[in-house]
């Protein structure tokens, strides 16, 4: 073709290239072929679906406890901060941290509690009929089935991140959940921190326009905390399950907040995603370096790749950039980043906020204090003070708490559903699948069953 | 499956764990049989790879500029700060710019140069005998036939970015450099600026330990630019090209960058990509605001999505986060984000370097600023003070000029050879081609076929 500087035309040819462009696009049928999928369980007879699940309230929450290490001793901790709730069981296999529990139950005035030191103990406290609440903080292989057998056995349950390692977990959670009417929210504090609940309260007023592309991550260098044996994980068994799994195993505290943004499930649905990991390079080195050349840390073959990046689009054309890494000496990061046709904002590595119609530069400081105040989330508003003086990574863990004890006690649904443990978990498998198939796109299960459109909107109940 | 909380064992369980895992991943073959492939071309004989090309050295070097708009009129005069050069043809279809750019020779005391005002006088200039460098500012779809046609009549080629906009574009660059030895730079001048150079200097010193993941992005909103017939793009050029296509069309300026720091082609090479847009929803809404719901403007059907997020791995596992859009209200962003085992980097939205043993934050500004000292490149050392007093994007243009007049005069090697021009510039069809087919993983032509491991890294010529 000779092409010459020739002026075609204007605007109106803008018209005609748009319709030659139909020819360049492959079918939708053809695209969906390509995908990775994973089949959906058709629901029992009987069996719908819990949105917008409400209880009968609870005038005194009764919690058990099960697995005490960092994220649950803290736990216990903030809850001496909360009314209407009573601890009855404490239960972990390391008898200490069992014992340093009940003491901070003592220190505070509260009755004792039930103790549980064994480590299959936790299936006879999902038994016992004084409990209300199951709030799981073991390691990630136990999230699921305590969760499952809680409920089974008529208890709402709360479970640390992620709720499930694999789609057929999910599935559990969410049938489980269906079928015996119990509420299961995973335990994602990051969408309670102050900066993302302002994004998603200027987002549902509209501030950003039409919200197109977000950015989620959890990047946070554990090299330490995976490498102890002493003071890291118990049993270390974050390190073990990096070593046998690749793509992004830890995906929901970046995702949450950006999932609540673009209403998952609650107008819009995410639809596929792609992933991709680099080589494992940086646990070998730390590894080499720390122990030797020749210790059996240094010879493991782990499979995690330092950065993971996935890609997911959703049903309404809108996309998510999603991160892990764990292992590369930088600083931390979740990103948070949310971008309209209107304005913009990000977290990290420093807050900024961008609008029309000057949006070629962050906002000056006093601008954008300004904006995080008028746009303040009512939840910070109303507890934002005590958050921050009872603490829990600056005051969101604790928001966290307050809301789940305020809706189990009055009623209400949930902020976190089921669905949005199930959505965000699930990840961690559909990513690995995608990385260990090249990159090859997956379905995203719709865990709804085809509701994700019911709900106009995430809304909080009060 | 019980699981239970049962110790099952510490570090040499992970040697057992790392062996199921084989289980679980699919061959390589199956993975490469997903992947979207563009044919490579054989050589024909007698043609050979022209990696390290050096030409005879050209005491002066006599320029024809085809394309004088927005980069073709900055580049005449930032020549003027260059010795060892002759402007000896200015060539626009629009004579006023043809005419200032005359004057701008005539200011500095340089013979006038030959003229020509038509859209295909382009041939004529690349056929006559007193040119030795043809510099093509031109719209995007004309850079590869003038590219071709200048090195067919024996010229060189400094091409602005994208080269091309085809992976069969890309082949004819590469095909005619091969055969005619002619050198064919793409003007990438985002590989000048400072801080990238900065960056790839550490890189190559072995500050960041392994490099293991790299970002890079052309975000920068041209909304006004692409609407504006008057003061716009010539013949709203970009506006019509993103009317019809999608993916990501402007990889360059972030890619190259981090594809010197990979030492693409250089021992490692770019393997496949997987590339996801959101939908077109900027553009429409922009055109809908400035020329109202029943313009023209406001009914075509955009094709190109407001984000494009392309991920990229190469044969030595390593990973570039790549993005473009032009058209979400945001600050401008090339990202540059440096990730390795020992250290990281980024320079947008502001510079950051964190480093070992305290990566965990970033060092303070005099810390930053004595490293990018320590670590100043050496072109930036020898021609900055002159490069950010002449300008051109703060001093990069220049110095790429200089670099480019530099090797030509010498006969040595040029810093950016045809296979980067091919390479960066191949994304663009590419990321479409993934983006048509809901992502699928697309294989990355390699364009020395089969020679990106002969060159051990980047090495600037003196």
């Amino acid at each position: 073709m000779n092409i010459t500087f020739l002026r075609l035309s204007k605007v109106n040819l803008l018209l005609i290239s748009s319709v030659i462009c139909i020819f360049l696009s492959t079918s939708v049928a053809a695209q969906e072929g390509r995908r990775i999928e994973f089949p959906i369980p058709p629901r029992v007879q009987g069996q719908t679906d819990v949105l917008q699940l409400a209880c009968e309230p609870l005038d005194t929450v009764r919690i058990a406890f099960i697995g005490l290490g960092m994220r649950g001793s803290d736990a216990v901790e903030r809850y001496m901060n909360i009314e209407g709730v009573k601890v009855v069981v404490l239960c972990d296999p390391d008898f200490w941290k069992v014992d340093a529990c009940q003491k901070v139950l003592l220190k505070n005035g509260r009755p004792a509690a039930a103790t549980y030191k064994n480590a299959s103990d936790w299936k006879e406290v999902c038994r016992r009929k004084d409990v209300d609440l199951v709030y799981v903080c073991t390691h990630w292989q136990l999230h699921t089935p305590i969760a499952v057998y809680a409920m089974q056995h008529g208890k709402h349950v709360a479970i640390e991140v992620p709720a499930a390692l694999t789609v057929e977990d999910c599935w559990k959670l969410v049938n489980t959940a269906e079928q015996t009417r119990r509420h299961c929210m995973m335990l994602e504090n990051c969408c309670y921190d102050f900066f993302e609940m302002a994004t998603l309260n200027m987002a549902q007023k509209g501030f950003f326009g039409e919200v197109v592309h977000c950015e989620a991550a959890y990047i946070h260098d554990l090299r330490w905390l995976q490498f102890d044996e002493k003071d890291g994980y118990w049993d270390m068994w974050r390190l073990r399950y990096n070593t046998s799994h690749t793509g992004n195993p830890y995906p929901t505290h970046g995702l949450g907040p950006v999932c609540q943004i673009l209403n998952i499930h609650r107008g819009d649905k995410m639809d596929y995603l792609v992933s991709m990991s680099t080589n494992q390079v940086g646990m070998s080195a730390y590894a080499k370096e720390k122990f030797g050349g020749n210790s059996p840390q240094a010879k493991v073959d782990y499979k995690l790749g330092d950065m993971n990046t996935t890609l997911i689009r959703t049903a309404k054309g809108k996309t998510i950039m999603l991160q892990h890494d764990i292992t590369s000496p930088r600083p931390y990061n979740r990103i948070h980043m949310v971008s309209g046709t209107k304005a913009f904002a990000q977290k990290y590595p420093v807050q900024g906020i961008a609008m029309e119609p000057k949006a070629h530069s962050f906002v000056k400081k006093e601008v954008m204090d300004s904006l995080l105040a008028v746009y303040e989330h009512p939840f910070a508003r109303e507890i934002g003070e005590l958050a921050r003086k009872v603490g829990g990574h600056g005051g969101m863990d604790f928001i966290m708490d307050y809301r789940l004890i305020y809706c189990l006690r009055h009623g209400l649904p949930l902020d976190e559903d089921v669905y949005d443990a199930a959505e965000w978990s699930c990840i961690t498998e559909l990513s690995e699948q995608s990385v260990l198939n090249g990159s090859a796109p997956v379905q995203i299960p719709d865990f709804t069953r085809g509701d994700w459109n019911k709900l106009k909107g995430l809304e909080f109940k009060k």
